[in-house]
């Protein structure tokens, strides 16, 4: 078991985390726009039992789907196209994390503020300072909106894999649905020109 | 039937339209990342012919959900929060053909095209001008982000009233969820910082 301290620039709660723009009044209206309920956060925390000894196959699959497009792996490449083996371990052990903290962490402030963190470690403002690498400088904004796709509907057969019923899985999956469009929207927001948020 | 000629504001393949600025082989890239094939467009010819009887209910619940919310129908009313009639019939009817043409059109340079031209009537640069209203000037990209969610969940349980096998539904399903994917994405090109989409 990893503990989060040991995970290679993973500031979840630290003083260095950026603070959010938005307030948690604004992140209510959004959680209403996507019709998230305590409900949904109950089905993501039976879907964080569901995934917790699947983490590893899930990041394969993901990373195979990366792996397998060049205008999706350039982004963990130097910009002579040769990948970058220890940020893509790096990465990836900050991604299994946020499998976990996507199902079992409180949406609060605390929350809030990391997603801010994730969103600007994707734009020119932060990308590469975490692990120190010389990759490309920045993720465009469409791919960050456009995995809401592959990163939905690739998890539901991992939540079908222990046994529950139908309508659980499916109420698990419309959670973690909820979830990955809540946290890509309020990542987009350094993306946005002033105002447009 | 209406012509879509006769749709207030619907200016699809004409000279006023914004022209795109991603390049087909862009778009095709994004359409990988989200995993969009023929099949997917075989699948939504499929939803076009499911959906066209349904047209009027699925707005009806689009209109009730976005009418229930104040953060949302805002958007759709005069700063002291007036909900303008007019406005909102004139966009139900871009609407309608909004569902038609994710089904039926191709996705091609015209279709590119007014994915733009759509983008751009949510913000600044011409929310309000085609209907000639005087609505709160811009809709946050939070929203249009958010939106993913009850677009995608909500148009399911119509996909699924016609007697199409359980295999069928899911396999529109999902081609509607990556058709809405795709377009939210281009529809936020306005709305990013010059070079960050």
């Amino acid at each position: 078991m990893t503990t989060t301290s040991s995970i290679p620039g993973y500031t979840y709660g630290t003083e260095t985390v950026a603070h959010s723009p938005i307030s948690m009044e604004e992140f209510e209206l959004l959680k209403q726009t996507v019709l998230f309920t305590e409900e949904d956060e109950k089905a993501l925390h039976m879907a964080g039992e569901v995934l917790q000894d699947q983490l590893e196959e899930i990041l394969d699959l993901w990373y195979s789907f990366v792996g397998s497009h060049p205008h999706l792996v350039q982004y963990f490449s130097t910009p002579d196209k040769q990948q970058i083996e220890e940020y893509l371990a790096a990465v990836r052990q900050r991604f299994r994390q946020w499998i976990l903290d996507t199902c079992n962490r409180p949406y609060d402030q605390t929350w809030l503020d990391y997603q801010q963190e994730i969103g600007l470690r994707h734009t020119y403002a932060k990308k590469n300072q975490t692990d120190r690498v010389s990759s490309i400088p920045h993720i465009g904004m469409r791919y960050m909106i456009a995995f809401i796709y592959p990163i939905t509907a690739t998890i539901k057969s991992f939540l079908a894999r222990k046994g529950h019923s139908a309508e659980e899985v499916e109420k698990m999956h419309q959670a973690w649905f909820k979830a990955v469009v809540l946290q890509d929207t309020l990542w987009c927001y350094p993306y946005a020109k002033e105002g447009y948020f």
